[in-house]
């Protein structure tokens, strides 16, 4: 189905893009056949490699002139496969646009390209004092761009934000090939929030070429404790309590005892043996931080923490973090095989919910281990399997789709940060109601009326899902797709 | 042109709301020609007050089924005619939808219709410790289905952030009759972010029917210093100086000397007589607030403040304020006849801008007096001007149009708060490239193909702006609105 790339639209792809800029080798495609979730796997036609917003201009006036579809790729960390190639396809790698274009301190703003690598923004402004806030677990190899299309989080978007917070004006290039500004270095532009609806939009609507990213000044002080508790519900109740407290903590996580124990096998963090760990990181003024971190403790010992423990200085506080970031690559160390999950629901319903994911895995004899972001009510259970017994690894599936339905049902969502992507498109039926859905498409529509950009992902499709199916799902695991740590 | 509303159109809708719902008495239709840009007034054809969802989507089908314009209504107190009738259109008051719904306090949220009065949100959930953020000066008679169009701000959104922070989901009827749920009760919810899109979308993507508010803590302590400076430079320079520090104030406001002699004849705040007043209010624990507040005071006298005067008590917090909330209708005291402007530049930009400002009034021979949401980067220039002398009138229009110039020439924004409307519509050409307004339009057409909801707004128009016209702007003041205080 590659019939659209005739010689002659390859010769005017090279004449865009020069010999380095264009692959067409199947060799080296390979590549480009997935994302982070490698269960899914297609050939692009072709790979693109531009330098410039003029370059990304040109190729998609040649996908829109041709009707090529086209699926933009950051990094491929992704866990959703996002950056999947369609069938036939070009995918746009914006690896090479990897400027830093401008720093304006004053106004704490940087522009950049969208293949800069998350870390590297707050390394470039790290030396002012500054960041960049959102932080998910793979920044030091995912990209900017890529963290627009899947609106990333991270542990810290709890009190900084998703991406969508951090993005005040983007160039994008429309499935047609007009350039367009969208948002705005000022708050509260007039008109629509186009800028709102791109980011997260996970490629569907164009592809952004150029950003401006709100920078924050670097904290004076950052403190984390570890709780250990009894029962995961006196972990929540402490994260509830905090919350309520009026304090707003720079992150909150809580995990199981499974997952303290494959921390500990893989990177030794030396966390307190409990049922329920709750990490706190305050960051702020020291003198705020003090009077903050008072409040937390008394919180957690009222709910029955019978150890809570500071971590002493800057070594001690990244060993907490390590431990916590090594979860799910740690999981390998209790079984060969692991599903991760990724759902939300409401802070309150934590312990209920809980309670009927335990029954369900009890119920098929499975092991599941829970990290949380448990301030975002963001679940990440990992479901544990062995691939050599019969039948387990689709009652694993089965399980992790069924507890997609709790979290639903429970008020809900399919996804917390890691997107639907191909993964879970044909879920999006089950959490949205018709008219919602149609009314997304019609917004997609408005952007790319040829379906061009990123097509068949995000939304349900017959070809994909059936008729009323949910469950296209696929495991993927951390080993295969090569990256070592991910929230 | 009101030839749509045949007598069986007219039945129709009796039929849906009752007698008491529905006003087409010409004298009866005279309070809905307007809103608080009484410049502009057009009388509607007819008036119908839904009192839920099912009949404003009852409403809207015979809309869509007769191709009748409508236009949604809060409170009225809008700024740039955004509920102005278009001829021959419905005008859906929504005063009668005031219920709130439900409050969940677990979970910080409240779910209300859009006749709801902003404060009284606050007022529901203040007895449990909450508040409701979003604060325009206007909180006493404003609704909430208004700051939703509006995506309304207020001094506090410095910290807060504007209305589109503190929406969760809303239930929205679609120009169609369609009902849909646009937003989540949780964050990041997968899909195009619909809700982010609907808010300041001032009415022309359909209409929001019941809406879930996130509320939040009191801060257990707030505190207010006025700090007196000679140049307003100086007063610019502390806030930047501020927010680079690191400390996030509830709020941030200059006032030059002639709103500050305003407001001391309106209202008598007691205030330091000098050239630039800086107001800043912090909240939080009491302990933070304290540490934040001696950083503040430095800060203020590192710039030349040669008073800073802490408001003691909540009596005196509430006379600072009153002052400042006073400014506008207070321009009144100072001169027969006055134009308020809303712009906004960066925060970096001020001493620039005003001087050119000041350069430019003197140069009409007019007064502009000034205040400021100076964290934002916010104007509300005050031309001063009096209607009897022959031609200044117009030079004061003028003025106050050349002073948007200046604040889009120098990166910035010819709206912060008081939205486009009727009043700017014009002006959007000159702050957004034609691809950049026909993405919007794009947008706009899939949510509503037949421009029936609130048409003829927020874009130009051939026929409002010509070809190529900036100005349809007239002046408005707040003595012929009725409104007393507003932002």
């Amino acid at each position: 189905m590659d019939s659209q790339l005739t010689p002659a639209v390859l010769s005017e792809l090279r004449h865009i893009l020069g010999e380095r800029g264009l692959i067409i080798a199947a060799n080296q495609l390979q590549t480009y056949e997935c994302d982070g979730l490698t269960a899914f796997r297609v050939p692009p036609a072709a790979v693109v490699l531009p330098e410039s917003t003029e370059q990304v201009q040109k190729i998609l006036r040649v996908c829109h002139r041709e009707r090529i579809p086209f699926v933009a790729r950051g990094s491929g960390t992704g866990l959703s496969g996002g950056a999947l190639p369609t069938e036939g396809s070009i995918v746009i790698g914006l690896s090479r646009m990897n400027r830093i274009l401008s720093i304006d301190i004053p106004n704490q703003q940087i522009t950049v390209q969208p293949g800069v690598i998350n870390s590297n923004v707050t390394a470039a402004v790290s030396p002012q004092g500054y960041f960049y806030a959102p932080d998910p677990s793979s920044q030091t190899v995912c990209s900017i761009g890529g963290n627009i299309a899947e609106n990333a989080g991270g542990a810290h978007c709890l009190k900084y934000g998703f991406t969508v917070t951090h993005v005040l004006e983007m160039t994008v290039v429309l499935p047609d090939g007009d350039i367009v500004t969208l948002g705005s270095k000022l708050p509260n532009a007039p008109g629509y929030d186009l800028a709102g609806v791109f980011i997260g939009s996970e490629g569907t609507l164009g592809v952004a070429t150029e950003m401006t990213l709100r920078i924050m000044r670097k904290p004076e002080t950052v403190q984390v404790i570890l709780a250990a508790f009894n029962t995961i519900s006196a972990a929540a109740q402490s994260v509830s309590d905090v919350i309520a407290s009026c304090q707003l903590p720079a992150a909150m996580e809580i995990m199981d005892r499974l997952s303290i124990e494959a921390a500990e096998l893989s990177v030794h963090p030396n966390y307190p043996a409990c049922e329920a760990l709750l990490l706190i990181e305050l960051d702020g003024p020291q003198g705020e931080v003090d009077l903050q971190m008072a409040v937390v403790i008394d919180i957690c010992k009222r709910n029955g923490a019978w150890e809570t423990r500071l971590a002493v200085d800057e070594n001690a506080r990244f060993l907490v973090w390590k431990g916590r970031k090594a979860a799910f690559a740690a999981a390998g160390r209790l079984s060969p095989n692991y599903i991760v999950q990724d759902g939300v629901i409401p802070r309150t319903a934590l312990p209920v919910v809980l309670e009927k994911l335990n029954a369900m895995a009890a119920g098929e004899n499975l092991r599941v281990t829970n990290v949380f972001h448990a301030g975002d009510g963001n679940l990440h259970p990992i479901i544990l399997y062995d691939r050599n017994n019969p039948g387990e690894e689709e009652r694993a599936i089965d399980l992790s789709l069924r507890i997609l339905d709790v979290c639903v049902e429970a008020g809900g969502s399919i996804t917390g940060e890691h997107g639907v992507g191909r993964e879970k498109q044909c879920s999006m039926s089950y959490m949205f109601a018709d008219p919602d859905l149609e009314t997304m498409q019609r917004l997609r529509r408005s952007f790319d009326p040829l379906n061009l950009s990123n097509p068949d992902k995000l939304f349900p499709t017959p070809r994909i899902c059936g008729e009323r199916s949910r469950g296209a799902y696929a495991p993927h695991s951390l080993e295969t797709s090569g990256i070592a740590e991910v929230f």
